[in-house]
């Protein structure tokens, strides 16, 4: 007998007859023989309407208060799922994150997961039931207040009782029929990969994937977690993210997982900042103080003046202002002349694990581009990933141009409704 | 500095605007040097959509899933009253039922406080804080699951919070400026009662007075919390149910609390039962093995057939057919010839402590009656309060007639909105 934990995002319990949809499947893989623990999203919009509700009330919610608001969506929907599984006859229980044992740091609202105590679900497992635990909401212990785990929370709290119950796999539930070697609105001909491992899944997530967040990733990875990524729609067998294959398999292996991409980021240029020691070093730590991500830096020479550089970064574009704040308010330290910021760029990102044993990647990928008369404005890259900066409007382009140019293109591609996996 | 609990139902947190008023009243309180506790019940509809969405799922909802799914019900106002009274600049944090020491029994749906162990709203006093509370929940210690109150519960909340907590006061908001002499609605000229006994409050309660819960009147009088039944909207002083006046006070007292009418019961008449022994018990048996809750009962020798007797009985409208039922599946041993409901009556009941030392109460009442051309059916008396059965559609005719005969009418009274308290 196996232990399948099993997550379902928002849109996959939209309502009553999604319930019932997902209800009939949890039935199925108990009737198949196994152990189910099912860990599941607030339904549709309940947690977009909540958030309007605060909104209503006050610009900025106490973020313990708003913890305990939010948290009603997926109280609304694990009850309803167990009475769903209930009343096709299989016994079931919903368990909030506390009462499931999911213990987290104290921060509201951006939580993290510190340990899982499932004394409660291995009790509910042992009498024959299904346990259905509220995704997205742990406890922390000091205060015993109710935490929430921020964006992809629901996906690493099924990888974390996976781990904790050590169970066989952990299936992600979402709106595709798995991870795709590119994304199919832009892709058509993308292909569904069959198994990918951890650090491409990762670079991949990292890279503007959507269909798992990082942290979730990591998680798994940390503990071993086999992830299978699957439609709750289709029923079709999906991705597998799973440790990279036994060496003896490599020559079998793809040298490229996926090509990635990502319009979410914004480039800031700071011109003319003095060529000293340090002026860089006074830049970025007023810009990590203030919390922003930095994903790409590039440091030129300026052309025109002497003695001063000129620094690009790029950040999610949604923490503009904050970077703008947090440098603006040490100009006279860094010291520079004037700042710029263009959020017309794109990224595209090239992720294999073959990348390591294999020399001419990079060649080959930069060559596409040129042939596709697509400029490099930015580049970076680690040993199993390159990743360029590139114009928006140009970014469907090389996002094809190299998906074809690696191989990676399939006959029988159909499009296929690509989207994120919600929180 | 006094200790204060205030209640708020449903119609007044409905939705932000009402949340931001009942924050704006508390924090009043609290500026006027009062320490709050706030009891809140699930904003205007919220527990109404949540039993339409698990009615959309299964006829018969599972009972711990569904006071988990109600429950979101109150965390939902909790959280936004918090914030609401937060961004007036008052510390506030809130509690679910669970985290406030709600103890209770394990019947979902139904459930009976036990204990309250208020640590935690304690220590939020002590630091300065408004203390809110969901209401209508508590926590069953064995099980750890949470549990839900019934009809009634969030007023048996503040009341149980206010009991435990030694507060001064218990204040009870609703839609209306307190308890009146009668339903203001049948009764223009009924009058504010400025203080009621919990004697007098619970039989008001029990013969159909909607304001209160008698479930909640006894919990006040067991534990002596003074209630304030008062309006959300005009912040006028309401009606103070506590203990009876001093013995010194009472010639000052008026012999009548009120008119109190019930159009919610109907009336089962088993007619032919053998007139012997064990008849009657054996019908009665049945009834109450199925929960159903007997009011008045009459018993008559049949006019026409010898050594049969008719018994009639009433009981809540809604409980007529398991009453029904039970009866029929016992019909063999109770052996009773037919079996007819009448759900067209109507009851009226006259309350007042004064009734014990005053002789003539009931003759003014049947005169009062007979002068209006009321018939009566059934009558049942305690030492407080006398109640008759009669035609639904002379009940507004009797409440009047009766309100008159008494010396309850206002020469300013004015129609008011009189509404129950809701849970």
């Amino acid at each position: 007998m196996s232990l399948v934990v099993q997550k379902y995002g928002g849109s996959s319990v939209a309502d009553a007859d999604a319930l019932k949809r997902v209800a009939r499947r949890v039935v199925e893989t108990v009737r198949a023989g196994n152990q189910v623990v099912v860990t599941v999203s607030a339904m549709g919009d309940t947690t977009d309407d909540l958030i309007d509700l605060a909104q209503a009330i006050t610009d900025s919610p106490d973020p313990r208060e708003m913890d305990i608001l939010l948290t009603a969506g997926e109280r609304i929907s694990m009850a309803l799922l167990a009475m769903a599984i209930l009343s096709e006859g299989v016994p079931a229980q919903a368990f909030t994150g506390p009462q499931a044992g999911v213990i987290t740091t104290e921060h509201h609202g951006r939580a993290r997961i510190i340990d899982v105590t499932p004394g409660r679900l291995t009790r509910a497992l042992e009498e024959g039931k299904v346990a259905i635990v509220a995704g997205f909401q742990g406890l922390h212990p000091e205060t015993q207040d109710v935490t929430t785990l921020g964006r992809g929370g629901s996906d690493t709290t099924a990888v974390a009782l996976a781990a904790a119950l050590k169970a066989d796999a952990c299936e992600i539930y979402t709106d595709v029929d798995g991870v795709f070697s590119a994304d199919p609105r832009i892709v058509p001909s993308a292909r569904k990969l069959d198994r990918v491992s951890y650090e491409e899944m990762l670079d991949l997530a990292a890279s503007g994937a959507k269909i798992l967040m990082p942290r979730c990733v990591e998680y798994a990875r940390r503990f071993k977690v086999p992830i299978h990524v699957r439609s709750s729609f289709s029923g079709l067998e999906g991705t597998w993210v799973m440790d990279e294959t036994k060496e003896g398999d490599e020559v079998e292996d793809p040298i490229i997982a996926g090509v990635a991409h990502d319009r979410s980021e914004a480039k800031i240029t700071v011109i003319g900042v003095p060529d000293v020691p340090g002026s860089a070093a006074r830049l970025f730590e007023a810009v990590a103080f203030a919390d922003v991500n930095i994903d790409m830096i590039v440091q030129n020479v300026s052309a025109t003046v002497t003695g001063v550089t000129d620094i690009s970064f790029t950040l999610p574009t949604a923490q503009v202002p904050e970077a703008r704040a947090a440098i603006a308010a040490d100009a006279a330290a860094i010291g520079y002349a004037e700042l710029t910021v263009d959020d017309t760029i794109g990224k595209i990102s090239l992720i294999g694990a073959g990348m390591r044993s294999n020399a001419g990647v990079s060649a080959q990928f930069f060559s596409a581009l040129r042939d596709a008369g697509v400029n490099i404005e930015m580049i970076s890259t680690s040993d199993i990933r390159i990743s360029v900066v590139t114009r928006s409007e140009k970014l469907d382009d090389a996002v094809r141009a190299v998906h074809t140019a690696f191989g990676l293109d399939t006959e029988d591609g159909e499009a296929v409704v690509y989207g994120g996996s919600g929180r």
